[in-house]
C-alpha cells in the first residue's frame, strides 16, 4: 500500500529527484553564486587595498565560513558573543564583535579572548565605568563605534571629549588596546541609485578620515567601515582600512532594489510547497510564512512585498529569475500568499515546489537555521542555544 | 581573578538572583497569567456550549499543552504536520491541522493518522484530485476551509457546487470522513473596538450558519471558528461548535490594541540586556532585535512600533506595566532601539535587564524557541527540525 501511495504521489508531483524530497519550506543555497559573490567582494577589497573582514551574521554557517577562508579571508565580524563563540570553535582566530559590549556576557568575552584575537565595541560612553572596573584577563582590542548618520548607536564623530576620554582611560589599563573606529552606514539602505550610494560613502569616508586626523596621536589604529551597499559599489576607499560587509554573500531583494546586486547574484531562495490556488484572483498559497521568510518587507512598485516567487528548473534546485509581476503580497505564520502573473499561475499547481527570493536574506537565514545546497547536501548553521 | 571579576560584575549590575543569570535575550513566560488566560477562555467556551480546541501555533510547547490539559482541554489545532507530530508525541490524541493539506507531506499525515485522530483541511478545490487518487491508509477527518472575509485562502461560502463536489467525492472513498466547515476571521485583526469585533463575529456566524442550513443533508458536522479577538470578546456563539483561538494563551500588544485583552493579561515578555544609552535623544539600545522579537509591528499613536519596554521588579522576573510613552521604535538583527520617556530613561542603565512586550507573541515565541518561566525554570518548545 505504502509503495503504491508513494508512486501516486511522485506521479502527481512530476518533479525531479532533487525536488521530490522537499516536503516543507527549506532555504536553498546556491554555492556557486555565493562563492562568486565572495570572490567579487574580495577582489574589490584587494583593489582598494582594504582588508575584507566580512560580517558573519548573514550566513552564521561554518561551511560558508570555509568558503570565505578558501577565498583568502581570515578575519571576521560577528554581531553577538554567541556567534563569536561558534566561529572561534570553527577555527577563526581574529574576530570583531561589532555590537555594543554587553556587560552581562563579560565572562564569556574573557573566555573567547583566551582563545582568539577578539575586539569589542564601545557604542556609548556609559559602559566605560564597567570596562575600567573590570580589566580583562586576556588582551582585548577595543573599537569605538561612530554614528555616521544611522542614529542607531555609536558616538558622534564630533564627540571629541568623550572619545578621548574612552581612549585615554583604557590606555592606562593592562589588557585593553585601542584598535580604532568602526562605523556602519545603515542609512545606505535608503539609497536607490549608484549616485546615492556614492554620496553616503563619500560623507562617511570624510567623517572617518576626519577622525584619523584629529586622533592622530593615538595611531596606529584602524578605520573600519562596512555595509553591503557601499562595499558593493562605492568608489574610493583611500584611508579606510577594513570593509565589513556581510549580506553580500547571499544578497536579496532589498540589495537588488538598492542597486547593490543584480537578481542573478541572489544566492538563497526559500523552497515552498504550493498548497492552494485561487485562480480567480491570481493567488497562490504556499507553505512558507513569517516563521520561514521573516516578516521583513519592502515597498516595490508601490506595493508592500515579502518576497518574489520563482520557479525551479526541471530536474534541479536552480531557480529562474523573477518575472517582475509576481510577489509575496502577504504572509502569516505559516502561509505565504502570492499575487502572481497569468503566466506564473498557468505554470503552478498544488503539490509543486516554488522558490521565494527573500526581501532580507539575513533574517530568512536566521529563522530557517539550515541550508540545502543546490547539490542536495544540507549544511548546518549556528543554533540559538 | 575570575571570582573577583564575577563579584565586580554582580556589583555593577545590582540585580536580583533571578535576573543575574540572564546574559542574552530570553522570553519570560508568566505561568500564572498564562494559566489565567487559559481558564478564562475555557470558561467562555463552556458558557457558549462550544468545544475549545486551541491553536498550538502560538506556544508550540509541550508544557503549555500540559497546562491546557489541566484546564480540561483535550483537543487541539496545529498549523503544520511537524507541529501535529510534536503534539502527538506529547500525548495529544485529537488534532486538526488547520492549514491547507500539503500533498508533499502525505506519508507523514498517514503516519499521524495511525496514532491519533487527525483532521486535515481543504482550502481550494485543486487538491481534490490528489486526495481522490491517494486514499488514506488510516481514517482521516476532512474540514473544508471557508474564506469568511480574510481573502487568504478557503472556499467562498457561496461556492456551493465546489463544496458539494468535495464532500460527495470524499464520501465515496473509504477512510475520509467529512467533519465540517472551518474558518478563521483573520480580518478581525483590523478591529479596534468591541463593536467592530462583534460585527465581524456576527457576519462570520451568519455565514457559517448558512452553510449548516444549505448542507444539512451532510449532517452531523462541525462548525469551527476561531481567532483570538472574537473568541475573547464576541457574544452569541449559538450554532458554532468549536472555538479555535490560539494567541490568547499569551496575548500581546496587537491583541491589546484590538481590545481583546488588557496589558496585564500579556503573559510573555522578552528580557533584554541594555547595552548602550543615548540620553540626548531619549534612546536606549538593547541586545534584542528582529531575530528575537520578529519584525512584526503595529502602528500605535501614529508611530510604527515593534514592542513596548517594561521594567522588571527588583528581585523577580515580574514586569511592570508599559508607561504608554516608551516604545521599541526600530529593530535590526540584534539591536533593539527604544524611544523612552524621561522617567524610563532615568531608571535605566547599561548592564540592566529590561523587558519588551511583543507586538505579536506567536512570532516572538517561534523565533526564540524556548521560555524561561518567571520562577526561573526553562521550558522547551518544538524545534525546527
Amino acid at each position: 500500500m505504502r509503495s503504491d501511495l508513494t508512486f501516486c504521489i511522485l506521479q502527481f508531483m512530476t518533479v525531479s529527484n532533487l525536488q521530490q524530497h522537499i516536503t516543507q519550506p527549506v532555504t536553498i543555497l546556491d554555492e556557486q553564486k555565493c562563492r562568486q559573490n565572495i570572490r567579487r567582494m574580495k577582489s574589490r577589497a584587494d583593489e582598494n587595498q582594504a582588508i575584507l573582514r566580512p560580517h558573519f551574521k548573514t550566513h552564521q554557517s561554518a561551511e560558508v565560513g570555509k568558503w570565505l577562508r578558501e577565498a583568502g579571508i581570515h578575519q571576521g565580524t560577528v554581531s553577538s558573543v554567541s556567534m563569536a563563540k561558534y566561529f572561534v570553535e570553527c577555527g577563526w582566530e581574529d574576530l570583531t564583535i561589532a555590537f555594543p559590549i554587553n556587560p552581562r556576557e563579560w565572562p564569556e568575552v574573557q573566555d573567547l579572548a583566551s582563545k582568539a584575537s577578539i575586539c569589542i565595541t564601545i557604542s556609548s560612553p556609559h559602559v566605560l565605568d564597567f570596562l575600567v572596573q573590570n580589566p580583562p584577563s586576556h588582551p582585548l582590542g577595543v573599537f569605538i563605534k561612530i554614528d555616521v548618520g544611522t542614529r542607531r548607536t555609536g558616538l558622534r564623530a564630533t564627540a571629541e571629549k568623550e572619545i578621548k576620554e574612552i581612549i585615554t582611560s583604557l590606555q592606562n589599563i593592562e589588557g585593553y588596546t585601542f584598535r580604532g573606529f568602526l562605523c556602519h552606514a545603515g542609512h545606505a539602505y535608503q539609497c536607490r541609485s549608484q549616485a546615492e550610494i556614492q554620496k553616503v560613502h563619500d560623507d562617511v569616508r570624510a567623517m572617518m578620515l576626519g577622525l584619523r586626523e584629529r586622533f592622530a596621536q593615538f595611531e596606529p589604529f584602524v578605520i573600519s567601515s562596512g555595509d553591503t551597499p557601499t562595499c558593493s559599489n562605492a568608489l574610493n576607499w583611500d584611508g579606510i582600512d577594513e570593509m565589513r560587509a556581510g549580506n553580500f554573500v547571499f544578497y536579496d531583494l532589498m540589495q537588488w532594489q538598492i542597486g547593490a546586486c543584480s537578481p542573478s547574484d541572489i544566492a538563497v531562495c526559500l523552497a515552498c510547497p504550493v498548497v492552494a490556488l485561487h485562480p480567480e484572483r491570481n493567488s497562490v498559497i504556499v507553505y512558507g510564512g513569517g516563521i520561514h521568510l521573516s516578516k521583513d518587507r519592502i515597498v516595490w512598485d508601490n506595493k508592500t512585498i515579502y518576497g518574489m516567487p520563482v520557479h525551479f528548473e526541471q530536474g534541479s534546485l536552480q531557480w529562474t529569475m523573477p518575472d517582475g509581476e509576481s510577489f509575496v503580497s502577504r504572509i502569516s505564520q505559516e502561509h505565504g500568499e502570492l499575487q502572481v502573473s497569468d503566466e506564473f499561475l498557468k505554470q503552478t499547481k498544488v503539490g509543486d515546489l516554488i522558490g521565494i527570493l527573500p526581501v532580507h536574506s539575513c533574517m530568512t537565514a536566521d529563522v530557517m537555521k539550515s541550508y540545502l545546497l543546490s547539490s542536495g547536501d544540507t549544511i548546518e548553521m549556528m543554533q540559538r542555544v
